[in-house]
């Protein structure tokens, strides 16, 4: 297909890597390039035929993209490469730092008006199809409550303590939202739930040799802050266990509003997600929103958008008409 | 509020109720009036102060309505007023004949096109919210499969058929997904499966004075196409019971999309609705859809429309920066 959407990546980790898989299953979209800081002969594709380049020569292909998807950080890389970037390309972008959003979409937005391009921000699931989620659910029940529980999910921050407690050789740790808080939730009594209450950790521990595994195991349950006030979990396992079982980054959760209407009836809307790879499935978001900034941009529309700004046939392949007959 | 969006009603049965119930919980909309077939004296509405209008009479009021809200059924009302009032009116429907949407399409499209008003048809959960879950699920997991199931709901079509079998007094049938059958779905094991297999079917019986429960039971659960293929169940209760418990009209489902990704990871996408009230939850659907669709008349634009083309953030009170803040 000679008209296919030409889309490139920039930064090439675990999220660049899913872009790259997610486009080969969208036979309508093809990677014509990776841009990376690093030195380009240092980066190896999955498709080793698709060219790197240097970050730093991005400008000369601004007649080749369509779309360049954004595979950075939300911390340092993305408030600088977005808003340069939208000088020059369409971009899909996955910030997520909440407190920041205002500030990064009004930077987006100048530089993407001045290019007359499409800078598509804050798109994956949470923000992103979570958002979706609170706006239909607060929308069509006004009156009710939304509630966001995360996991099971592996948390970067909470490994990264548990590996700091002596005695600790491999360690990994996954919120889970609260069986009980959820099924309150679902039963319609619209409970108020801290974060603390919604949530429990469970943590996977090999230890050193010699280590103690009841001093470990306390030393994690009682750490203010990380784990001290939550229903915490210890479970010791052998270092190939670890290797086997914990090497995946899994993550989800749930989207949940209840809402009464008419004659006090009680109405659930529930959207939730089990993620065998949380960055794969981010990158699959990321893509599909690609498409449709694409179309936005052939429209001739220009600025920064969220999720809330598309409409969702923008992000299927299938023409409109097909769309009515085979998903409505 | 002087500019609050200008509501009305065509047909006055359980969803016309339900709309007006939901307008109650939308400040910034109102309703001005109801359009019905019968007798406008005949008519009562919840709230007395609300005109009822003979429905002859409706082209007086193109001024003085934003949109209206199209509350009669799939089967011969809409598809002869849904292209008569797109001639004078924005309009909003529930039109759920799948296989005739694309006629019905193409006639409100014509219609709302001559007389530059928008024409949103199929607006619900099932064609509308779980409509969008499908198209979602797929552009973004493209290998996968779709799964929808219905229930627990209750199914006009078998009650009637219930209450045929002799010895029945009073019955009711709902339809619940299969538990076994999800289960297989959320494991990522892809499975094929029918209807039949997807769904099982629940009746309440109360019996005629003298009835024999074991002939009763027989009669239902061989009865050809309607049961003879499906578990069925039947439970015996009292009038009393009847009345108490099965008088409302719950319903919902779920929508599954399970995909894999990049190194074959599984990827589940569910959304399920738990509704207390299967007219008053598609009310409050078409209520918040009728925002969007003033939104959109207001910006210029027109034609018939589907879910698919309504950017989600046109569905709530909320302003877009508003929505980024609190929402994202």
């Amino acid at each position: 297909m000679s008209n296919r959407i030409r889309v490139a990546i920039a930064g090439y980790g675990n999220l660049g890597r899913g872009v790259e898989s997610a486009l080969a299953q969208n036979p309508d979209m093809r990677l014509v390039g990776v841009f990376s800081r690093r030195d380009p002969a240092s980066v190896t594709l999955l498709d080793s035929s698709v060219p790197v380049y240097a970050m730093d020569t991005v400008e000369q292909y601004q007649d080749e993209v369509d779309v360049m998807i954004l595979c950075g950080g939300s911390k340092t890389d993305l408030p600088e490469q977005g808003p340069y970037l939208a000088k020059f390309f369409n971009t899909v972008d996955s910030f997520d730092t909440h407190a920041k959003v205002p500030e990064y979409y009004a930077a987006l937005d100048q530089s993407a008006r001045d290019s007359g391009r499409v800078a598509l921000l804050s798109v994956g699931w949470d923000p992103g199809l979570f958002s979706l989620n609170r706006l239909y659910g607060e929308a069509i029940l006004p009156e009710g409550e939304t509630y966001t529980f995360w996991g099971k999910g592996l948390s970067q921050g909470h490994s990264d303590a548990v590996r700091r407690v002596p005695g600790v050789k491999s360690g990994v740790q996954y919120t889970l939202p609260s069986e009980e808080a959820i099924a309150r939730v679902r039963s319609g009594e619209q409970p108020e739930l801290t974060t603390r209450e919604k949530h429990k950790r469970e943590c996977y521990v090999v230890l050193d040799d010699g280590a103690d595994a009841d001093v470990v195991r306390d030393s994690i349950v009682t750490m203010p802050d990380y784990f001290a006030d939550f229903d915490t979990t210890v479970n010791f396992i052998d270092q190939d266990t670890f290797v086997k079982e914990h090497s995946s980054m899994p993550h989800g959760g749930f989207v949940i509003r209840s809402g009464k209407t008419g004659t006090d009836s009680t109405q659930t809307i529930e959207y939730s997600l089990a993620l065998g790879s949380n960055p794969e499935f981010t990158s699959s978001v990321l893509v599909a929103y690609a498409r449709a900034v694409h179309r936005l941009a052939r429209s001739g529309d220009m600025g920064a958008k969220t999720v809330f700004d598309i409409a969702p046939g923008l992000l299927s392949p299938k023409s409109p008409a097909q769309l009515r007959k085979e998903l409505l």
